[in-house]
C-alpha cells in the first residue's frame, strides 16, 4: 500500500513479487486514519476478489506513508499530507483489520526499498534515493540497510543548507531552505520571479518549466541551471557523509533536463569520489515495489529474500 | 597503536580494556611503512617489558591511519601524511610483523569507535565524530555501526558546500571547500587577512584566536562565529541525513570557544531535529581508546563486547 497526500495505491503481489493486481483511490475526502483503513480494506477485498483468491491466501500487508514513520512501532508520528496525522499506530489499525502481519514504512524510504530490490539500485549497498516534489527528501542506505535515525528523520534533506540557498534556519512547518529553492513550489517561483516583466507564461509547472529550458528557452534555463547546481551540492554533500556513489533520482519532480543538467554539474566534482545520478527504473512504482517486498518479509514465507531491511 | 602524520603512539590493555602501559615516537622521520612498521615492533617490545609480560601474551594489535583505509581487506588506500602511503598492506605487516591477528582502521573512525566505546557516545547508536584539526573530518555511526561506504571515504566533510564557504569544485589534493575556511590554515587565514591593517600580532593558531575572543577581542569573535556558523551548518547538514542527534567534537582544533559558539547557533536549528554537540570525553585518547576495542574484537576471546564494528 502506498498513502499518498493525494492517492491511495495498493498492489497485490504473490510471494516471488510479481504483480497480480492494482487498485487505487484519492485521499483528498478521506484523510482520516479510519477512513484510510476502510478505503484499504475495501481495495484489499475488491483486488482479491478480482484475482479470484479467498480472503483467506492473503499473508502480509505493508504500508508507507508519507511522513515520519517509526518501522519499529508501527506508528506515524507525524505527517503534513493528510491532514495531519499524528501518532497514528498504522501497524495494529492495519493488522486489526486485514488480519494478517503488517510493516509500516515512510513512503520515500519504501521507495528506495524498492529501488534496492529491483531497480536502479539492484544490488548497491550504498546508495541513496532522492524524492523530488514538492519536498525534497532522502532514502538512504548505508551497509545494504536503510538508515532511520534517532527520531525516525533520516533523510530529510529539504532543510539543507548549501551556498545560495536560504541561510537563516527553518521555521516549525516552513519549507527547508533547500525545498522552498528546488521543490515544486520554489522552482515556479524562481520562473515568476525571473519573467515577471516578460511575455513569457507566468504559471508554469517545474516539469513545464526544464521542458522549455531544453527547447532553449535562456529563461528557463537559467532556473533549470540554477536548481541542479543546489541538487548538485546536496547529493555532494550526502556523498561526502556516507561515501554513497550512487543517487536515484526519482519522485514527481524528477525530469530528464533535471538528471542531464545535475549529472554535467557533478562531473567536476572527483573529491574524494564522484557521486553517480541515474533516474529512477522503477517510477511510479517505486513505492509499491518496495511496499511488496517489505511484505514479503513480514509474511516469513520460505522465499528467498536476501537481506531484511 | 595510533598513526599520526607527526606522532605514533601505541597503549598495551590487557582484555578489560585497561591501559598497562604507554608508548610514544616521532613519525617525522620514519614515514615509510617499513620504518613505521619497525618503530611499532620496538614499541610494542618495550611495551611488553616494562609490564613484565612475555611476548608470547600479545593476542592482538590494532591500528589507525590518518587516510582512506580499507580495513576489510586491512590496507591504507591513500593518505597525504606519512609522505603519501598507497596501497600499503598495513594488517597483513603488523600481522607478520608481530605474529598476531591484526585489524586497521581510518584515524577518525578508530576515534569514533573509541568514543562510542568509552566516551562522550557511550550507548548512542546514530552519532558522528568531528575531527577538528588541519582539516575535517567524520567518524560515522549509524545503527549502532561505522559507515565505511562504497570506497572507504565516508564522512570526508572537509570538502561540503555550505552558504559562505568556497562554491568550487575541489581540486585534487587541495583542502575541501569546507575545511579550507575553518580547518586549522583556514582559521589563521581569516584571522590574518582580517588584521592585515592592525597592530595584533598576525600569526597565531586557531586556539590562541579562539581564546582571544573569549577574552573579548571583537576580531577574533567575528573570526570564531564565523567558522562556529560553518561548523553548525556542516553539523546540521549531517544531522539531516542521519538524523544523528549527538555531535562530539575532537581533535588538536577543537576548543570550549568553538564548542560554544557552535552550541548557541545550533539551538536555533529545530527542524526536523536540533542536533547536540558536547566535547569528547577522551580527547587524545579517542583513538587510543579505539584501538583498543578493535583489539578486543580481533583477540576473539571470552570477553563482553556488546557489538563488532
Amino acid at each position: 500500500v502506498d498513502i499518498g497526500g493525494s492517492n491511495l495505491r495498493i498492489a497485490l503481489a504473490d510471494l516471488r513479487g510479481n504483480v497480480l493486481g492494482r487498485w487505487k483511490a484519492s485521499t483528498k475526502a478521506s484523510s482520516s486514519p479510519d477512513m484510510v483503513i476502510a478505503q484499504i480494506e475495501l481495495g484489499v477485498d475488491q483486488l482479491l476478489c478480482q484475482s479470484s483468491y479467498s480472503p483467506r491466501s492473503l499473508l502480509s500487508v505493508a504500508a508507507g506513508a508519507p511522513g515520519v514513520t517509526d518501522s519499529e512501532a508501527g506508528v506515524v508520528l507525524a505527517t503534513s499530507y493528510l491532514k495531519g496525522w499524528k501518532d497514528v499506530p498504522l501497524r495494529r489499525l492495519l493488522e486489526s483489520t486485514l488480519g494478517v502481519p503488517a510493516s509500516v514504512e515512510n513512503d520515500v524510504r519504501m521507495a528506495a526499498v524498492g529501488e534496492h530490490w529491483m531497480g536502479a539500485a539492484r544490488g548497491v549497498n550504498d546508495f541513496v534515493f532522492l524524492a523530488i516534489g514538492t519536498g525534497i527528501a532522502a532514502g538512504v542506505f548505508a551497509n545494504g540497510k536503510l538508515i532511520h535515525g534517532t527520531n525516525w528523520t533520516a533523510g530529510e534533506i529539504g532543510y539543507m543548507h548549501v551556498p545560495h540557498a536560504i541561510e537563516e534556519p527553518a521555521r516549525a512547518s516552513q519549507p527547508g531552505a533547500l525545498e522552498s529553492i528546488i521543490g515544486g513550489d520554489g522552482i515556479r517561483r524562481q520562473w515568476f520571479d525571473a519573467c515577471v516583466q516578460d511575455a513569457r507564461p507566468q504559471n508554469l509547472t517545474a516539469t513545464e518549466i526544464f521542458a522549455r529550458a531544453s527547447n532553449g528557452d535562456p529563461l528557463a534555463k537559467r532556473v533549470l541551471d540554477h536548481s541542479a547546481q543546489l541538487l548538485a551540492y546536496a547529493a555532494y554533500n550526502i556523498s561526502l557523509v556516507l561515501n554513497s556513489t550512487l543517487f536515484v533520482l526519482g519522485g514527481i519532480g524528477v525530469s530528464i533536463p533535471l538528471l542531464n543538467a545535475t549529472k554535467s554539474i557533478l562531473e567536476h566534482y572527483n573529491e574524494p569520489s564522484r557521486p553517480k545520478v541515474v533516474m529512477s527504473s522503477l517510477g511510479t512504482d517505486a513505492q509499491l515495489m518496495g511496499a511488496i517486498r517489505l511484505a514479503l518479509t513480514t509474511a516469513r514465507q520460505p522465499i528467498k529474500v536476501e537481506s531484511e531491511y
